[in-house]
């Protein structure tokens, strides 16, 4: 009999699902789409179909419970989902108690961006250490913070807004009301809006940006180091704060870290003297977009 | 028969002593001046027969342990003071098994900082909470997270530089080799600096500055203001990280609350949706300078 968890990572157009066991390898996986469109009741149809397809499969194993990653703001407590820009259905939805009873199994819900920093942390990059920040550099930057092997929330599940810290009190207006958030400086969005403002073109996605500084543009060029300098000044405050062994950076923007890691670097030595006293780490997180479905799979392990 | 423990705050001038009950209630308190100068020893025979003094008038009492808080870099796991530029005596000292040995009773070392945060906890301002973060605003800016009720360390101890956090990149130059560290922009020294900057005078201290604000005087009321808005910048990149329910301030600027708060919060409000979206405190410490000497006796209670 082998003791397994069912991870889901629940995004605004797809889902995963997978189940793993207790060493994290997986036994089996599905994935499928999800319409906001279609309402509330057909996203947890479909979920509770994939998860039943999972343990319909593991007949005679030990299913330890059954971990959720979504996008949004979560109240740990009452496993409320509060809001969720990408799946407004689920917007005031007990989603926790819903599942757990459709289910007939305990269901542990966690936000998309701490359950990637535990999935890193169980299987992935941080897997030697008890104590990680994970920076998810994508639309925006999201962010997870690992302390003692466990999410930090904060008292009200809203720890880690870690995209949302000013790096430059009079930088780039943000959504959220401020000026100079990290997000604005250092997402793929920011690299587009350089991009725009440099004149390279207007509607340059990241991945062209870097194919421009590839091949040489030296424009490009100076937006991936600009980027890095950004992301250096985040960092170094996470380190100065936090002094953990371990920060890692995610998302598809990874991909130019030859171009922004130099200044990255050159950055956090200057800015941080706990990083030039110690042997912190910065490095690129390993698990890709399967972190969030490692993580809420580990959340069932964490609970005994 | 009355169960106490003895906490000890060590300055590079200074020490202050107490034996102090489960209930935080101070029994006894001795204080007394300690001299860099004679050296090593000369320090631990004078912090030793405090100790024993305070001791000796509880005979027949059971005592907890003993806590020490110390400004410098504390090796946790090996109590060894690394640096302290404060007790230069101190550097590369195995502080804690030492004065084990000459005290026949366990003794816990933490950064003063750091028990200042830890005192506010446990009898002050913080009483009510588990996770708060303490900035003090001196010569320089200190800083403490108390974590679910425990001092952050990080996994070398040197957590929690709140003072060398960037508030502005282009910012003064710091000591520590950064533009822009908190403590360049809000401590009294910053105080004192743009005071000098803005001719008005030479040597004025930041409480000459408060005299002259509160006088009316535009140029001391602007350097406050000025202050308030650093300090917010920084405060509001706390909130976004940690979500706690409670930051608190301390140290002698505190007296200028009224002139620097206003700033200081429309920053905060600003720069922080968390803290517009919440109930997020930011208040005076209470405890004042016997912060440290609180949290030094709770770490014997803590450590049971």
């Amino acid at each position: 009999m082998i003791r397994y968890s069912i991870g889901v990572d629940l995004g605004g157009t797809n889902y995963r699902a997978a189940a793993i066991d207790e060493h994290g390898k997986i036994l089996d996986r599905v994935a499928g789409s999800t319409s906001s469109a279609a309402g509330r009741e057909a996203i947890v149809a479909e979920m509770v179909s994939a998860i039943n397809s999972l343990r319909g499969s593991r007949a005679g194993d030990e299913l330890a419970g059954i971990g959720v990653a979504l996008p949004g703001f979560i109240m740990m407590e009452t496993g409320v989902v509060l809001s969720s820009p990408n799946i407004p259905p689920f917007e005031n939805f007990r989603a926790r108690d819903v599942l757990t009873e459709e289910l007939g199994a305990p269901v542990i819900l966690e936000n998309d961006a701490n359950a990637a920093a535990l999935g890193e942390k169980w299987m992935g990059a941080g897997r030697d250490v008890n104590d990680l920040v994970l920076l998810t550099l994508g639309t925006g930057i999201g962010g997870g913070i690992i302390a003692d092997g466990k999410v930090m929330h904060g008292y009200l599940g809203m720890a880690a807004e870690l995209g949302h810290l000013t790096i430059d009190p009079s930088g780039n207006p943000c959504g959220c009301g401020n000026t100079g958030c990290l997000e604005k400086h250092a997402s793929a969005t920011a690299i587009s809006t350089m991009a725009r403002h440099l004149s390279l073109g207007d509607d340059l996605t990241s991945e062209d940006v870097y194919k421009l500084a590839v091949g040489g543009n030296p424009h490009a060029r100076r937006i991936f180091e600009y980027m890095g300098c950004a992301l250096g000044i985040g960092l170094a405050a996470y380190i100065q704060i936090f002094n953990f062994p371990l920060y890692l950076l995610s998302g598809g923007v990874l991909a130019a870290w030859d171009l922004f890691a130099p200044a990255m670097f050159d950055e956090i030595r200057k800015r941080s003297f706990t990083f030039r006293n110690s042997d912190t780490r910065v490095e690129k997180a390993l698990l890709g977009s399967d972190a969030g479905l490692y993580g809420a799979a580990y959340l069932p392990y964490q609970a005994r």
